[in-house]
């Protein structure tokens, strides 16, 4: 039995929800304030906020309030509450929440029956104490890098709520930029995690391909699918990575692409990470502010070389290939029995792909081996490689094209430029973001060789030690 | 050092060079005749016959001497000759013999530089002690299954020249069941080794996918393609195999399915193998003498039960689906370039590969995975199943349609339908034939679980003992 919970103030409860997820769980296992007080705190602000962001589509306060009551109970009655007890997060609305069909940004999906059981993930969260406050908005099927959304209306940037939060986890980043929550869960096909941590300011971990559960989550393209999540602060991120790694016997099988290699370590100086700097496609085709986020993430991180990847314009080109083929073959029926329940932008972008030739995708697959090899070999030489994760900050809501070396090219296929040849072959990221620049934040790809998700963590650390990299206040 | 041969008379070596593998290498280790006298045997043989059989592209007769002087002048030096010491074989034209374009049944790849290195396969048999006499007939780019071919001509069947050996690995079961050579090396796509072995009346190995290396073979289809041994006699294609197994660095990357798992062994009483019978699709669209094959050889393994396995035709349909899409992506560029040098019946079939939807083959992909799971689990109960490997025996040279269950259907893409479905999910089979159910032999496959050939292997050699599964005698 532990010592009740005499609460702070209601200032000091709420400063506290809007902080650190590790400074909260500190807080309730030490019994300085109570796990139902934080998700009380939470879902004010929630009320209070997000008609701006339009973060959420579902609020589950009652499952909140009752998870941060377990947790309570579970400290009164002496046991441990879990290295995140009493902290607030929300999920991307692919995620199963039982009770809630799982929308997957769609409107056809509303018809489903509702979840029986929460995904993977979230019952690990659950098990190391976290309170999980509802599903949120997201691109339609996740096939989007806006963050826009015609059924539940767009999320937006809480940096300036006339931009983009950036797709498809618009809401996860929006979420924890904008201080509703200090952790979210979101997914990554070409981008989805890294471009809304660009935009919003936040830090967001796409792990290697294979290394999170993706049981009972709505996927998009099997093939590229990396489930992660976002937080305000490194520690926060590799915390809860922590409680989410590990096997899992619901996983769908890992067949899509082959398991990459772990690599042998390299031998490391007492000067810490070798770090490279992607040169070429990297290096053109983004903003000053986008290069100048690379510059400084590199300057901090003591990289002096440029690296180059080859073809890379090709690994992105085949990412699109395999997406426009895998997101066709899910969506079929629905293509068929529901076509005018679609946003009809990403409709036309399905059918697209469910006339495209197998033999294309076929070549594109066998050029992922190709490319992945080549940038396996990097990692003989570096531990890190850094790239912008976008050519831009947050374009504004609705807006369609705009300018990257002297061309004026369309937003919405672009933003992910960056970061779709490296969730290509699966390596893991962690994003940075990179404030300072411009009114708006901007963000860096931390690269490491694959299941080191510890050394681009530690690039990120070193980062945020450094000043360079940190979440910025949002404007709501 | 060994005593000197003194040859055997010219008749006794022509019967050892037209008879077991395992009897020339027993007698050339044993000094009672020459690997060179059993080549020239087979040199002589070749001449005489193969203008009949129109087995061979290639002989390589001053390779095979070489080799075979090779090989005496080890045992005379004392050194061990190897277990397959001065046995013929030969190989289907697309594995890589040093000094030859690897023609692969084209006239496109005759243009194709020499190959400066045998092929992995090849080059393990001359470990062995074996001796290659050239490279063997094949349907263009192995799209086949009738072992017919436009530019080389037609393969014949050794045991009535009006008609089809088989394909593609068709000049392989030539001149195996012509006894040309008591071995051979072909490829099995989608059945390749199984239906010549049904229609020349001798046993096949279609491996493990993945067991045997395809370094340096010109391939077809990367995610269904196996190499694997022909012969006459279970012990000779067993030798062979031991042959030929084993890692190999130069393998390329297993990557086009993930890797079959390895089922716990069965508990066995001491009655031996547990042996089933597959019903529904292949207990349909045969003829009465593929099921009598069937029944004869499950009484003589003593099965009784029949299975089913659901979703066949489908699995049938998928084969074919990621062959159109693999096929179409491997032959692009030739097809743009060098159109009118394709067999016209070929390209049109590569063609409409090229215009298939990567939607369809994303969905075939993930049915295999299904599929394969649904036939793992009838390995809990039985060691091997039993299945026609033709609906027919082979069919006269150039026949369009045959009537299978009183429907009138297309030869070509039907003769397949047996062996399509269990190549596309890479499980090991041994196909035996079973003679003296009409004029031409028919064989069974005889199915095991992944990595068991050692079961498939020990079903066939009960066959045989039995006396139901042997090699007829061919009318060359």
């Amino acid at each position: 039995m532990s010592a009740p919970v005499t609460e702070p103030s209601p200032t000091t409860i709420a400063d506290l929800a809007a902080g650190p997820a590790l400074a909260i769980a500190a807080a309730v296992r030490a019994g300085r304030v109570s796990a139902r007080a934080i998700c009380e705190a939470a879902l004010e602000r929630i009320a209070a906020v997000d008609p701006k962001l339009n973060a959420f589509t579902h609020v589950t306060a009652v499952r909140a309030l009752a998870e941060a009551d377990a947790v309570d109970a579970a400290r009164a009655a002496g046991a441990a509450p879990g290295p995140l007890a009493g902290v607030p997060y929300a999920v991307k609305n692919l995620f199963d929440l039982k009770g809630l069909p799982t929308l997957a940004g769609s409107k056809i999906n509303a018809d489903r029956p509702a979840a029986d059981r929460d995904a993977t993930l979230v019952e690990r969260l659950r098990a190391a104490g976290a309170v999980c406050l509802g599903a949120l908005n997201m691109g339609e099927y996740a096939y989007d890098f806006t963050g826009e959304n015609l059924h539940a209306g767009h999320s937006r940037n809480p940096h300036d709520l006339g931009h983009m939060s950036g797709g498809s986890s618009g809401g996860s980043g929006a979420a924890v930029g904008g201080r509703l929550v200090p952790l979210s869960l979101g997914s990554d096909t070409n981008g989805s995690i890294r471009v809304p941590s660009s935009f919003c300011g936040i830090f967001g971990l796409k792990p290697t391909y294979g290394r999170l559960s993706r049981a009972r989550s709505f996927p998009f393209v099997a093939s590229l699918d990396h489930l992660g999540p976002f937080a305000r602060n490194v520690a926060d991120l590799a915390a809860t990575y922590d409680a989410l790694v590990g096997p899992d016997a619901d996983d769908p099988a890992l067949a899509d692409i082959e398991a990459l290699p772990a690599l042998p370590e390299l031998e490391r100086g007492a000067d810490g990470l070798r770090v490279g700097i992607l040169g070429g496609w990297f290096a053109r085709q983004g903003t000053p502010q986008a290069y100048d986020a690379v510059a400084r993430a590199a300057a901090a991180l003591g990289a002096e070389r440029t690296v180059e990847l080859p073809e890379v314009e090709r690994a992105r080109a085949s990412a699109y290939l395999i997406t426009m083929a895998e997101g066709a073959a899910l969506h079929r029926d629905r293509l068929r029995d529901r076509p005018a329940d679609f946003d009809p932008a990403v409709r036309e972008r399905l059918l697209a792909g469910a006339a495209l030739p197998a033999a294309m995708v076929v070549k594109a697959q066998n050029f992922r081996r190709w490319f992945r090899d080549r940038a396996l070999e990097l990692f003989s030489q570096f531990d890190v490689l850094v790239a912008p994760s976008t050519p831009v900050p947050a374009p504004r809501s609705g807006q369609a094209t705009f300018v990257l070396d002297g061309r004026e090219m369309l937003v919405r296929p672009n933003i992910g430029i960056y970061t779709q040849p490296i969730s290509f072959i699966g390596l893991p990221v962690a994003a940075a973001p990179i404030p300072g620049g411009g009114p708006l934040p901007i963000g860096v790809q931390l690269i490491a060789a694959p299941w080191r998700e510890d050394v681009a963590l530690r690039a990120a650390r070193a980062l945020e030690t450094a000043g360079v990299a940190y979440a910025p206040e949002p404007v709501v």
